[in-house]
């Protein structure tokens, strides 16, 4: 048994907050009641998603010093909705003796040029890479710029090291538009990057608790659409041998970063170099919804064991095919309205409704269908998230 | 499109009410928030269970008139979390035009006389029976009584006709008790059935939705401890046609009352007579808990999809076997704090707590457990539940 552990707390059962109230809240909410987990979200006033279903609410500004430390006072775990969160707040909490999950070592690898250095040191495989700060040195971090595209011979990806998710605070240059982009840009260091070739984009879930136990789940294609994952599709289309070493790589990076709860890799498959890690995000995430249903143990379940330091769950999944298509917002069209034809066209369809005014290309909802022939499942998938975001109509009904 | 359907309503989901605060409300909960859909309950002040985790609760009497009606404005839909419910106060509000789902011609089946005069009419197998009543007249019931023993060769089971659940209300009368008891008896009219040789005891759960569409569950085998369920194991040990049979007779049941929304029919398997209808519940049922992870389709959602008259979801089982126990309180060893040894020796089980207070005897939450080999799943639950509830202790750990 693990000391300051949620045992010792007072009340009925373990109380975890949650900083921030959006859809991963929320489902945090939906898998915290079956265990006997209280689950408290601090949300923004604007917030949706685990505002309409969490139990216990706070409404107040998840980024401020001072409501973090009242609303972590009445917890035996914090853990996160998003990572934008003030390190020096959650660093402050941790000197305290909270119980801060992930630690404020683990969400330091948000920043790009930490983490691609530690990785390389550790020997995770990473696209090739260089550093440069142009608010430092601006002439030395043109230069730079100009040798590591010159050593790449094609494309760069330049990212700021710190800032950015889902696409954001991310070019793609042409080799020529390296420097002059690089001479422009003022703001965090920026991690410039070869583009790869892709063969596809891969994910890996994984958990670790304070005790040491590492689990991950079979790895999944992600399909990217503007930037954006449109869709996780289990099995990935790789080798027993690559899917073996994506997994081997997200443990590693699981235990170099001391993630505690559950963090994900998101991998580049190249012809050339195998598997590269591109993102990882240290927190549930969207890449493994599909577990909800798809996996023995859901990585919501498995986030709030492994925060708690209870035993992991197993991880294998359920169905020779397992695909997750995301619900994104199309105008005003609400899916809350739309679930009927949904279900009549796909009535094996799993639906995830996050509780949030639809916007174009906001993710309000996914769905996830088991099945067996992996073609067949990607389109009902697609089919049942398009007719609940109302990118397509039911047709008449026949009858 | 059915009329006065939910997609009618203003806001932006649908809002299911639900008498009553307990489990079952709980686990509706629990299944409508990834599907868009709001549920309101109204919980008893003393209610846990669905009040600890309920983002809409009302508290007040579900039994009183008063307060449903003012409750059921709100709502879309308007069902229940146990029978207990005045009929006369839900007829009210069915002729008002609300929507209760079971409604009132469907709860008329509680009353075990009708019942079983109906289902005998219908075809449905149950144990021969004499309903006798010795409070419109003492002589003739007892006569009665007298004639229906001799005929049955055997023991006989009484059952009040209305009021009883879960072994209440029924006494297991040897022969020669049968008359001394009725001539003793004052209450409604008591059914008296003939003590069947049990091989063992089925459930079947059917879902039917107001388009009438019905599905059944795969047959499952429930085993009483005390008159209380304990356990409840897929697959059930009978033959294929005799499973094919248990679900044809829940079908026809759920067609005869009317049934809208998800009902529990539980059935005595007997070497002589095959399948015979022992108890029915107009509603979720324990029985079906193990649908929640064992099932395509949990009976929860698809519980509020029947009332929602939305189509109903497959109900295929996703292992070869799935077993669920139920923990029963013991003492006030609250299963609350009892995760981590639960899960350190049965990683893969699914944790279901309520939220109540323990109590000796009281059902306080469930584990289900999926796998392969009937035994070893069958005593991975029970060694869940026992180390929840208390009735074993994890041994000292072995670093």
């Amino acid at each position: 048994m693990v000391a300051g552990s949620a045992d010792s707390a007072a009340g009925p059962g373990p109380v975890v907050g949650v900083l921030g109230g959006g859809q991963l809240a929320r489902m945090l909410c939906e898998a915290a009641s079956p265990m006997g987990v209280r689950l408290r979200v601090l949300a923004a006033p604007g917030d949706e998603g685990a505002a309409e279903v969490a139990p216990e609410l706070v409404v107040g500004d998840p980024t401020d010093a001072a409501a973090i430390r009242s609303f972590s006072a009445g917890v035996d775990v914090l853990t996160i909705d998003h990572e934008n969160v003030d390190h020096s707040v959650l660093a402050a909490l941790e000197a305290d003796g909270v119980a801060v999950r992930p630690g404020v070592r683990t969400l330091g690898f948000s920043d790009k040029a930490h983490q691609r250095r530690a990785f390389t040191q550790a020997g995770i495989p990473v696209p090739r890479f260089a550093v440069v700060d142009p608010g430092a040195n601006a002439s030395r971090a043109v230069a730079d710029a100009a040798r590591f595209t010159e050593s790449v011979h094609g494309g760069v990806v330049a990212k700021a090291s710190r800032g950015g998710y889902d696409g954001r605070a991310v070019w793609m240059l042409a080799p020529e538009e390296v420097v002059p982009f690089v001479a422009r840009y003022s703001g965090a260091p920026l991690v410039l990057e070869e583009r790869v070739e892709l063969d596809c984009e891969l994910a890996v879930l994984v958990a670790r608790n304070p005790s040491g136990e590492v689990r991950t789940w079979p790895v999944v294609e992600t399909v990217q659409v503007d930037g954006m994952c449109d869709e996780v599709v289990y099995p990935a289309p790789v080798t027993e041998t690559m899917a073996r070493r994506a997994r081997e790589v997200a443990a590693v990076v699981a235990e170099i970063t001391g993630a505690v709860g559950v963090l994900a890799v998101e991998l580049f498959v190249t012809g050339e170099a195998g598997v590269l890690v591109n993102e990882i995000a240290p927190r549930v995430h969207n890449s493994g919804h599909l577990t909800i249903e798809g996996s023995s143990t859901s990585q919501f379940a498995q986030h709030l064991r492994a925060i708690l330091d209870w035993p992991l769950g197993p991880t294998e999944m359920l169905a020779p095919t397992v695909v997750m298509a995301n619900v994104v917002g199309r105008g005003d069209t609400d899916p809350r309205r739309r679930q009927r034809p949904a279900l009549a066209e796909v009535p094996e369809a799993h639906l995830h409704l996050y509780g949030k005014t639809p916007r174009d290309a906001r993710k309000i909802g996914h769905v996830t269908v088991l099945g067996e022939d992996r073609e067949a499942v990607r389109s009902s998938a697609a089919r049942a998230a398009g007719l609940l975001s109302g990118a397509v109509e039911h047709p008449p009904p026949v009858r």
